[in-house]
């Protein structure tokens, strides 16, 4: 349910609202009943009967009802659009419990709603967001972000670091484990082997070392070990033109070295419904890709659509 | 006429058969005719006369003629799509005319076909392109490389170095200087005060120096000195939403901070129609946005649609 003071329980009332999705997927949701209760009044126009349940066996995954494992860990009077830490602490659990769940094989994958970072902190969670909570507690070391939205799928070598530390983290052996992550996440989605781009991390993929070294130290070196064991890969192609010819259909997946020149594009063409992927986790993990929006939290406007798009993927990569 | 041995040629021929553009500027190229004239023989179904003049004053500028300053400083050996140093050296000779032209007053404005950087350097001239030859002619320090492709104004902070190298080069004084260019330019074509939109270095704009410095180190205070000074200047914004926002009309251009945060979402939305134009010249000065496509040279498949915006574009600028 992610932060119970962003946009997140109402997102989650507008999308289950929508029956197509129980052709997609079996929804559950790991959350608060008051608080999803009380984004459902928010919603005009949307009454999905709410029901809680223990465990995934006990929900029905109907449409018009909406399967609630409820933690009851908040109150109703938890401010819609405000910093709170019993709210941090309240998503930090749904995360654990799903997370149990999904280790023990009980669900097929877990889809997130937006956390709030500061909440997290004030309630004493040092993590940068979901994905660090999701790879600590499945103690993961070898991961990617994913993201997908309109025409294109990017993964990324870095991602919440400042632009001079992703410089330094640019190493043969991190590209080499993405480009690996990137084909091992597709193959399950594409009938034919996916076709992989790694982007320079310098103007002009460095310019032959003109400007930089890192494609010559670190990327060439990665892109070369890929494709002598057998991945389709091509790369450095400069960073300007790479997105531009996998929208023209040249590649099914971007490696950018990090977090803007993955996201910059993926926004740009999809914003509204792009999709956040971790791969490399010992289980499915989709994602939002967008915030708590505390300013319209408690209004009824935020857009479901980033949600219904991480619902389905996450259902196409269980390939069931 | 750029590099003899590249697109521009062609390029010129097929842009200049376009009876159009002579309503919209005067064009009078500086190159040599003997190539000018195999190059039309490239482009089928193409037939424009070459006019040879020795001044601006002699030109026709009349539809179906091209009137070029010849030269001649080439010979029709010349080998289409490949690196030679005589064809560098008439490149540079050719920017060194316009600009003792424009100086001169002689012409209202310069535009240009693709350099080759390799060319340039065999000829031993040690640039990296275009802008800095420009930039040193006329004695010019500050400077900057906008970008006009689709929907979307960009202005660089920096451009042709290292990632690494370009987040040592954000300073307070450069992102202001590169404020004040992007106000000077756009007034001239715009009927409202241009509204300036300053994206940050780092993943979120740093988040509160979580995610690297720059931002409160060199950005806001120059966003701060330029709101003081009275331009309407918003940022940092995330680079991640900020071409968004451009795209959805909130602002008329973008500050970047390093040149694929600039080039990417300009690549992606206008990539056969972009313009580069170099702001802070004494003389108006628009680009191609490509390169001399060595392999296609000499094919006549190149597409002039930059070539024609760039002129439009400096037909704009000069506010005739």
């Amino acid at each position: 349910m992610g932060d119970g003071a962003g946009v997140g329980p109402e997102i989650i009332v507008k999308a289950l609202a929508d029956r197509e999705v129980y052709r997609q997927v079996r929804p559950l949701v790991i959350g608060d009943l008051k608080v999803l209760a009380r984004a459902r009044s928010f919603v005009s126009g949307v009454t999905p009967d709410l029901r809680s349940c223990r465990n995934p066996g006990e929900a029905h995954y109907l449409p018009g009802t909406i399967d609630v494992i409820d933690l009851d860990n908040l109150t109703a009077d938890l401010i819609p659009g405000q910093v709170q830490a019993r709210a941090g602490k309240a998503a930090y659990e749904y995360i654990a419990k799903a997370v149990e769940l999904a280790l023990a094989g009980q669900v097929d994958a877990v889809c997130t709603a937006p956390l709030n970072k500061e909440a997290l902190h004030l309630a004493g969670y040092s993590f940068p967001g979901h994905t660090e909570i999701l790879a600590h507690l499945s103690g993961t070391s070898d991961y990617a972000m994913l993201l997908a939205g309109g025409p294109l799928r990017v993964i990324h070598v870095t991602t919440h670091v400042g632009l001079q530390e992703a410089c330094n983290r640019i190493t043969t052996s991190r590209v080499l484990t993405v480009i690996k992550l990137a084909h091992q996440v597709l193959v399950k989605v594409l009938p034919q082997t996916p076709r992989i781009a790694v982007a320079g991390l310098n103007p002009h993929a460095g310019e032959g070392g003109l400007f930089g070294r890192e494609e010559i130290e670190a990327i060439i070196p990665a892109v070369l070990e890929a494709q002598a064991m057998g991945y389709e890969v091509t790369g450095p192609v400069p960073p300007d033109t790479v997105f531009w010819k996998a929208v023209q259909g040249q590649y099914d997946i971007v490696v950018a070295m990090y977090h803007d020149q993955g996201h910059i594009p993926v926004k740009l063409l999809g914003f509204e419904t792009g999709v956040n992927v971790t791969v490399g986790l010992p289980f499915i993990r989709t994602s939002v890709d967008h915030g708590t929006a505390f300013d319209i939290a408690g209004t009824g406007q935020a857009d479901p659509r980033s949600l219904l798009e991480a619902l389905k993927l996450a259902g196409q990569l269980t390939g069931k």
